[in-house]
């Protein structure tokens, strides 16, 4: 899969993407990631790439021009893929957008300043607006990295499990139950009984119930779209839990 | 204010932290960001720092002992402020949280690989937990410097203009009104003519309805626990909103 990164600081990416599993799915050909310095393509002398806003107020607007060149020199006009611009007015990334996402062969990303790109690049150019979240950042580039790592894990043969990807939190529509490893006591804090039982049903039992309490006590907003099955709702009802179409 | 960040993998901070609006601030004094590598702290020949999880299953689970021990010495025992523990099992964060981290002159952030550190470190040596969004991640060091930037914003003398940081979407509770800049004609596409008006009311209501219509498009839920006058509401009306509670 092909990312291509348009942004005002692409030496941010590099040390992120040249780490961990990133790397390792760019050396195995998985992902392939180009970055761009828009300013590259601002054609005056001070090589603008932004300008005060009409109408006053503070802040700076990122101009059109630049990032149309930029976009259609590198992409072609029109772009043969979707052009997708990290904002705090886009859509709510979350793993099912990644799901959706990682379906492309290939995605633009524009990094703009976060809360100031000319309205008529959203509205010409974009194909695709996506927020990760409800809080406010400098700029698009930590975004669009949370994007790419979340759609690259999806990748096939980007994890080395095929499974490993399904178990996460919020793939499962669950925050995960607890895990505990090596050593057994540390301080005096004990790992649960049912951990060395060896009885891999009472195991997945537990683990079911600990996912379905943890994100009953800090996600219950969560349990209103997970797939859950009754044995999950008696063991949820029994903690006090009442759904909400019942 | 400062921050020690914990990770397996400092080296991808740098170059992040030492662009724009974070470089300026800790040019400044107003921002400190200490970054640590936990496996520094792993005793053993290998520097273990995750192993297999108790009760099987893929995926390793990040040891109790080098992160204890890493928190410990760099901040103390118990430590002087909060240890945020970045995982999807967190509360999410937001503007709103942005503004309480930001009251603290010191916050420990711990990196772990994402959905598997030991419980007992959750629950002994954690203080906080945050998610950044409803999506799974490599690592807990995209959702460090996504609070790190997100924080700082916030600190006195870090942006130019001390009102910046009140206009921008989710400060407000609304996504942000469209923004133009220079030419005021881009391949026949003009600006509205409002902005052009001089008539600063009528520029500020203009931006009002504009942020309230993209709201409702976008996100009608932000509409919920937005701060709305009468009149905003009876503009929302006019759109085909219908308050909840009314």
């Amino acid at each position: 899969m092909r990312f291509d990164i348009f942004s005002l600081f692409p030496e941010v990416f590099d040390s992120y993407l040249n780490t961990s599993i990133l790397k390792r799915a760019q050396d195995s050909g998985a992902l392939d990631v180009h970055t761009y310095n828009i300013r590259d393509w601002a054609t005056d002398k001070h090589h603008t790439t932004d300008d005060t806003p009409y109408g006053g107020g503070g802040g700076m607007v990122m101009k059109p021009e630049p990032l149309f060149a930029a976009i259609e020199t590198v992409l072609g006009d029109p772009p043969p893929c979707p052009v997708i611009l990290l904002t705090p007015q886009g859509r709510r990334f979350n793993q099912d957008i990644a799901f959706e996402l990682a379906n492309h062969d290939r995605l633009a990303l524009l990094c703009g300043r976060y809360e100031s790109v000319d309205e008529r690049i959203r509205q010409h150019l974009v194909t695709d607006s996506i927020s990760i979240g409800d809080y406010v950042l400098t700029g698009g580039e930590l975004p669009a990295l949370v994007l790419v790592d979340a759609v690259t894990r999806l990748l096939p043969g980007v994890l080395g499990d095929p499974d490993a990807a399904m178990d996460d939190s919020h793939a499962t529509g669950l925050l995960e139950y607890p895990h505990y490893t090596r050593p057994p006591e540390f301080r005096n804090w004990t790992i649960p009984d049912v951990l060395l039982s060896g009885n891999h049903a009472e195991i997945d039992r537990w683990r079911r119930q600990e996912a379905l309490r943890r994100t009953l006590n800090l996600r219950p907003d969560l349990l209103e779209t997970a797939d859950l099955q009754e044995d999950d709702i008696a063991y949820l009802k029994s903690l006090g839990y009442t759904p909400k179409n019942s």
